[in-house]
């Protein structure tokens, strides 16, 4: 089969691989219909992950048919049309029992990372019937794949971990693809204000589009006067973090109004500032996540409902034999002004 | 009357004072008959609080007896036994309506910092009416003076932000006041383990006596590794940092497990490191939090019905006259070996 491979720091390449096989009575082997890159994939090609080792298949979102299932799968057969969890979940450790189930003891995060993923043809899912979400009839694939990866993380990492409330105040820094899907999301709550933070011009405008009630772009207007000013000085009950440098979360400490939160949700690579000197009496609340994909279901019902329109989020599609382009245009969003790339094997 | 006065960093002086007046018609006049003094006077005295004027009665504990109120003031008369909240608040304005009386417009922590305080004779009380608390007959009142800040800190701030729930493993970093106050009201939540860390062996003991399940001191174990091994590697689900410098602040980011929360209680005086590039992916909270003495009237139960001996925690009493030794005492808790000190006028 076809699939993409991390061959190290910068490279990829598009290779043959052999057809995935069942390892565990609990696996499946699905057959990818659509897939997408995601910007961990990127930060793995920084060479940034090094549980992702050189030969690895990349990818942990897609939708797509099952093919074979192991001896002990129950919830899902040969033809079931189903949506790939980023998160992989044994349903059994005590994570999972606590509905954590990034910190899986033997699933998370691995897919694309400690196992191969989902940018080829074909992929072996472990702990398939916590790990694969049947699809409705009808429903849109191309939607569903924003719905593996970063909806769940938007919402669950942003929104819910924010404390998204109606009326509330609430800023989101970055405007990628994750900052958009807790901008989409975070409307289910009805906030009074969403303000959306971001030094790229055309991803303020899509956020306008998506719902923000005010944009701020910090080479044209200083963020913290003007949440100020939006706030009448009390700053912002939720600031939702969608970058990961310490720049970024700085500003947050600086936008959160007392009492309020700052839900991280980017990949940090290097620490942060805390200035606790400013923020010990200020009743405030950091909280970090990686996705757990325990609102999967939840976001699957909004989607049917015509509540949440993940098509929004994708701009490029791409055959597999073209993924290298797929990853150029998806890497260089800002000349290209990419949010998600649909891949079809 | 005599009250103790700030002169400016490191100057104490006891002098004759003006009696207080009302000045608005929300306050009361109390005469004092307990009050403490609090770490946090030991923080005003270094010069580290620049809303403190040199020339102000310090203290923002105790309890006393109404000698006067204003005509707005209608929940105490004159004669009613009160213990003195550390926190004032109106009642009225958006924080205090949301249950933050810590962040009140007109109030919050004012009380020996911005105005005059309680170790005096006499103290005016602003906001009389939701500031103070009636005093049930037959209470001790030295025990209640442990009610005006220490025990709310310890339990909202550590206790309830570090959300400690039965089972749970929960470390105090810091056996102070404070550290102990958070100890003695973890236990109505019933955790499984509760490890305190400190470099005072007597503040060890004493930590032992009040139901630590484990103490651990840095300078002879290593804190991660002893933690590990009694978590069975997971680390804790709630630590507790009441010390206030980066350093114990650090150490709870390292001994905090997935999906656990660092409760900061400490009174920070510069910045600390955030290591996202470790955290970003834990699931956990950090809180921080000015108490709101919002849960008093509740540890107010808690005493009257013997669950909470709040007089554990005093071991030194002085007369006002006194009040410098009183400091000096406080002030030298390693060779004095004090925990909290009862000064009576």
């Amino acid at each position: 089969m076809k699939a993409l491979i991390y061959r190290g720091p910068g490279e990829l390449a598009l290779e043959e691989r052999p057809h995935p096989e069942l390892y565990a009575a609990t696996d499946a082997i699905v057959k990818v219909t659509k897939t997408t890159i995601c910007g961990t994939d990127l930060h793995i090609l920084k060479g940034d992950v090094p549980t992702c080792a050189p030969g690895r298949i990349l990818g942990h979102e897609g939708v797509g048919i099952v093919e074979q299932v192991g001896t002990g799968v129950t919830a899902f057969m040969p033809g079931d049309p189903v949506l790939i969890s980023c998160i992989s979940s044994c349903g059994k450790c005590a994570a999972c029992r606590k509905g954590m189930y990034s910190h899986c003891e033997t699933g998370g995060w691995i897919l694309g990372n400690r196992i191969d993923g989902t940018q080829a043809e074909y992929v072996r899912i472990p702990h398939a019937d916590t790990s694969l979400y049947r699809i409705p009839p009808n429903a849109d694939e191309e939607a569903l794949v924003m719905l593996s990866d970063i909806l769940p993380t938007g919402f669950e990492c942003g929104v819910l971990n924010g404390k998204v409330q109606p009326g509330n105040t609430v800023a989101i820094v970055g405007a990628g693809p994750i900052g958009l899907a807790a901008l989409l999301t975070a409307q289910f709550y009805s906030p009074a204000q969403l303000i959306v933070i971001d030094r790229d011009t055309s991803r303020l405008e899509v956020a306008r589009r998506f719902g923000a009630s005010a944009t701020i772009d910090p080479d044209q207007t200083d963020p913290l006067k003007e949440i100020q000013r939006l706030t009448g000085g009390a700053g912002v009950d939720t600031a939702i973090e969608a970058v990961g440098v310490p720049a970024t979360f700085q500003l947050c400490e600086e936008i959160v109004a007392a009492g309020g939160v700052i839900a991280n949700v980017g990949v940090h690579g290097v620490k942060a500032d805390l200035h606790l000197e400013k923020l010990w009496d200020r009743n405030i609340a950091i909280t970090t996540r990686l996705v757990d994909t325990a609102s999967t279901p939840m976001l699957l019902k909004t989607v049917q409902a015509g509540k949440l329109d993940p098509l929004k989020l994708i701009t490029h599609r791409f055959k597999l034999d073209e993924a290298l382009e797929a990853y150029r245009t998806f890497g260089q969003a800002a000349a290209t002004q990419a949010l998600k790339v649909i891949i079809t094997p």
